[in-house]
């Protein structure tokens, strides 16, 4: 993809250009709201539910919770990884040394079994651009159809990063076809980044009107707009770049990992100041196994345009699956909920939430990031 | 409930009336789309396809379907049934006999297991009624709970209806409760009507701006209106509802059912002219194993409200439930997806399609009429 020394500034404004960029390709997702979860969200847990957690014995906190879901799992290819694709493939359409010598038709290149590659194969294709896709052998069946279904080359490799990226090189050396990472570039972080912006002008405008939320909102006086967002955090680009949606709007932006196995880095390398490189984590949430980019710690850290990460344990990942599938009658995946867990479990999010937001209570965007779930493995989940 | 003989007349102007009484407390349910799978419905079967159903031999209809999903899913208590609940509640509050004859302290009562229970239990609630809720013992313990968490009171009885009646017979003996049944009453079938006067808004209005469908419509002339409904049919309160709220408009309205150890009652006795009046199935699509009553069937086919009854087998339910899951990222329960499977897999309902619709195809509104599912059920359902 496009040098990043030719990238836009990492900003808000830069996030607006490139909604302008992507706007006719993309879906701008809805945004749902669920009376119930937002209840449970406000109401304390119990000091027997705190038993076996890193917090018994604590007094429960009271936070006030209003829950905004923005549904990327209603986004095309099912994820917001589209974002980020299409908006890498235009900034390449502008960059002319790339037309000039046949960047079109060499092709795009990565190395994903997840959201990241069904994105690319389907932006690609919509520009009449070959895309390559490095995937590992023992991606599932269904995923490598997906695939190849949006037009792509599927290439095989072995598992680990370095089999990965070698056959990508070699593609980059056979085809001359340029690289888009997942998540490690400008270009990307500010792609994903849309759905904030989105998110932010979707949930003013119901304040504005009506909102479903009346009989919940404090008396006081009215909200405006959203008082915080929570995303995901996998590579970091989402989180990223909806940080950068956020920049001096006074809407504070959150991470949320799992903590199985140390999959919870980025919250890890937060606190001790130093960002962590290598994960091996077999999380549920196959989405956020990757440790973060340099370019999203550069914004998440070392800008702390990122006021807090937060993680949440695989039980908490599955209880809060359950609760959207029961309650919000949405298909979303397991690396999707993890925000929602940790505004329903973790104790130190909904203390810190208790004592900024005090009895107003937040108005909380939540990114659902996506929805490509395997229903044999999803069964597996419910029915233990 | 309110005697039917007091009922307005089963008419479309008294589902707008309907909708009216029950507007301010009912949501008006999104109504999605979905390009792949409009492609799909108006893709040919092969002729292996057909081996093994009806149509064997048979040439593949070539219909062109473009969807329209009504999403009642996304409905208070996760299904349709609240609007008749609601309106049959609206009705009695304004019958002068019963609040004078201490009626409202004395309560409602019904018979149910399924989304009727949920449905009147929580509008009886908000309206400040007791609600008393006859259930089989054998009932799986989430719904009991749901029921009581709405606040009705919870009667057990055998499970054949002669137990259930015989139950709120006592009920009614006990407490003088009036009785409001699932489906078989001029208020309820004008209640559940109200969702086919939204959908036929919403698609008008979508049609009138910018049709997601931009690249399907036919060039010839745009398209104003839905050209055709289909709904579920169990007793066929919906179904009936649905034709009254089309009534005049030029639009045609469909039933599915299930074919499941005689589920397909109206379809049988819809041509054969007669209605059937007992049906003892296990269908796994649970809201659809009842008989249709007789006001529905008035309408149905006494008034020929409905052009034509179409039936899905068990695994055409499965195919079309995974693909809700998968591609439109809904959470449905199997009786919601009876009538998309009849829009996929019915050669019948497909044949007439293309026939009477030629090229330029139908835009076609599904109800997607509820989404509460047991989990663990569904997920037998997808490991297997």
């Amino acid at each position: 993809m496009a040098d990043p020394s030719t990238s836009p500034p990492l900003t808000r404004a830069s996030v607006q250009e490139a909604l302008k960029l992507i706007g006719p390709y993309i879906h701008k997702t809805p945004v749902l709201t669920n009376t119930a979860l937002s209840k449970l969200a406000s109401t304390p847990r119990t000091p027997a539910e705190l038993e076996g957690t890193p917090w018994a014995g604590r007094t429960p906190a009271k936070p006030v919770i209003r829950l905004w879901f923005k549904c990327e799992n209603f986004q095309r290819i099912g994820a917001f990884k589209i974002r980020g694709a299409f908006h890498a493939i235009e900034r390449l359409k502008r960059e002319p040394a790339w037309a000039d010598n046949g960047g079109r038709e060499k092709g795009l290149v990565t190395h994903s079994s997840g959201n990241h590659a069904q994105a690319l194969a389907l932006a690609a294709r919509e520009n009449n651009i070959p895309a390559y896709i490095v995937m590992p052998t023992i991606s599932a069946a269904p995923k490598i159809a997906a695939t190849k279904g949006y037009g792509a080359h599927v290439i095989f490799s072995g598992s680990t990063s370095v089999e990965r990226e070698a056959a990508a090189a070699k593609v980059i050396q056979d085809t001359g076809a340029r690289l888009v990472p997942p998540y490690d570039h400008p270009d990307i972080i500010l792609g994903q980044g849309t759905l904030g912006l989105e998110l932010q002008d979707q949930v003013s405008l119901t304040l504005a009107s009506s909102s479903p939320y009346a009989s919940l909102a404090p008396a006081s006086q009215p909200h405006a707009a959203l008082n915080a967002i929570i995303t995901p955090c996998g590579g970091g680009g989402m989180l990223s770049g909806v940080a950068l949606s956020c920049e001096a709007t006074g809407i504070r932006v959150f991470g949320a990992e799992p903590s199985h196995e140390g999959a919870d880095d980025c919250t890890r390398g937060y606190y001790a100041g130093k960002r962590i490189e290598n994960v091996k984590s077999l999380t549920i949430a196959d989405g956020l196994r990757t440790p973060v980019g340099l370019y999203p710690w550069s914004v998440i850290y070392e800008r702390r345009l990122v006021s807090g990460m937060y993680s949440v344990s695989e039980t908490q990942i599955v209880a809060a699956l359950r609760l959207v599938y029961e309650r919000c009658k949405l298909v979303v995946e397991p690396s999707a909920v993890v925000g929602l867990a940790v505004a329903l479990y973790n104790e130190d999010f909904r203390a810190m939430v208790e004592k900024e937001a005090g009895e107003d209570g937040w108005d909380l965007g939540v990114v659902f990031s996506g929805g490509n779930v395997d229903l044999e493995a999803l069964s597996k989940l419910f029915s233990s």
